[in-house]
């Protein structure tokens, strides 16, 4: 690895740490500098402004989050198995970077403009529902569900669970996310699957 | 019914629709007092402020709304039912007003800020619950599921599909609508009853 991709990498880490705890409108480029330990003209030099700092960590640190949702596809698992893997990857980044989950529902998944823009946030919705178009094709999950409509439900109900938790409204100690993941996949993966009844 | 009750719905109505075409943040009380046909300084006379009128019109135009999911509660119908009947509510608004349904989801869901000063929402949250634990004592629901839970993962994939209809992203035409109400409950209200197997 090159210094100048370690550089750039140790900015964008810092970013997430700082728009998380100070909020992106209130943070600014010299206190992202200061946390990454790098001169102020350093991350105009390598990102030109605060807003392409905030697309950056969300292309590059939250585009590795999607991109471990499209591989769930690629697993041969039958479709409601890849979908409780994706639920498992979505939920457990609260554990594993919540500074990100916290700028990512703060800051980006509230403008709605942002996410039209990003290809990788489309990219997710796509991944679903192919998954779910398959699941329907191969008789795992109900075929009266639009496989568009699957996606958004299940997205939407993901991002609210990791609201509640961002904004402290619902539990989240290793029990009750362990719990949130098992509901989850009980109740949407569930309700999605293809039944006697 | 007063006149000066008439006036200030007459300027929230105004409201609705520019803030619903313009943005919120585009948009000038001379805007909204234009469209409702009354004098600049009457807006500021009823309100106080942009902010005000916004506030305003969430409390009291979606309160109208929040209040049909809190009666949803008083039908005396099993709790699968009575999730149905919100889930229609809910969805029923974009058909009904969309002008205000494109307010909420630009403008109000997109700052948890204002969803956690909010009572309404936090009432329409605690409807949910309600309903669910309900269901849960009267064995119509699963109850490996937490009530709080449930409701968040109704209130995001409702959220969601508004999104996606107020972003262009999901079809809207009548039959397509119809079809989301039907299929949210299969999934949703779905997932949750308590099941045989």
């Amino acid at each position: 690895m090159t210094t100048t991709e370690d550089r750039r990498r140790q900015i964008l880490a810092a970013a997430v740490r700082v728009f998380a705890a100070q909020g992106y409108e209130a943070a600014r480029v010299g206190d992202v500098a200061k946390e990454a330990g790098v001169a102020y003209g350093l991350v105009y030099h390598y990102f030109g402004s605060k807003d392409a700092v905030l697309e950056a960590v969300f292309r590059e640190q939250w585009g590795r989050l999607l991109s471990a949702v499209a591989l769930a596809e690629e697993t041969g698992e039958t479709a409601p198995e890849q979908l409780e893997l994706v639920v498992k990857i979505v939920l457990r980044a609260w554990r594993d970077d919540p500074n990100l989950v916290r700028l990512l529902v703060r800051e980006i998944t509230r403008s709605p403009h942002i996410q039209d823009e990003l290809d990788e946030i489309g990219q997710a919705f796509a991944s679903l529902e192919r998954i779910v178009a398959r699941g329907q094709d191969e008789g795992t999950l109900r075929a009266d569900v639009d496989a568009r409509m699957a996606a958004f439900m299940l997205y939407g109900a993901l991002e609210e669970v990791l609201t509640g938790w961002v904004l402290g409204q619902l539990p989240d100690d290793a029990d009750a996310v362990a719990a949130a993941e098992r509901e989850v996949i009980g109740t949407l993966v569930g309700g999605l699957r293809r039944r006697a009844d």
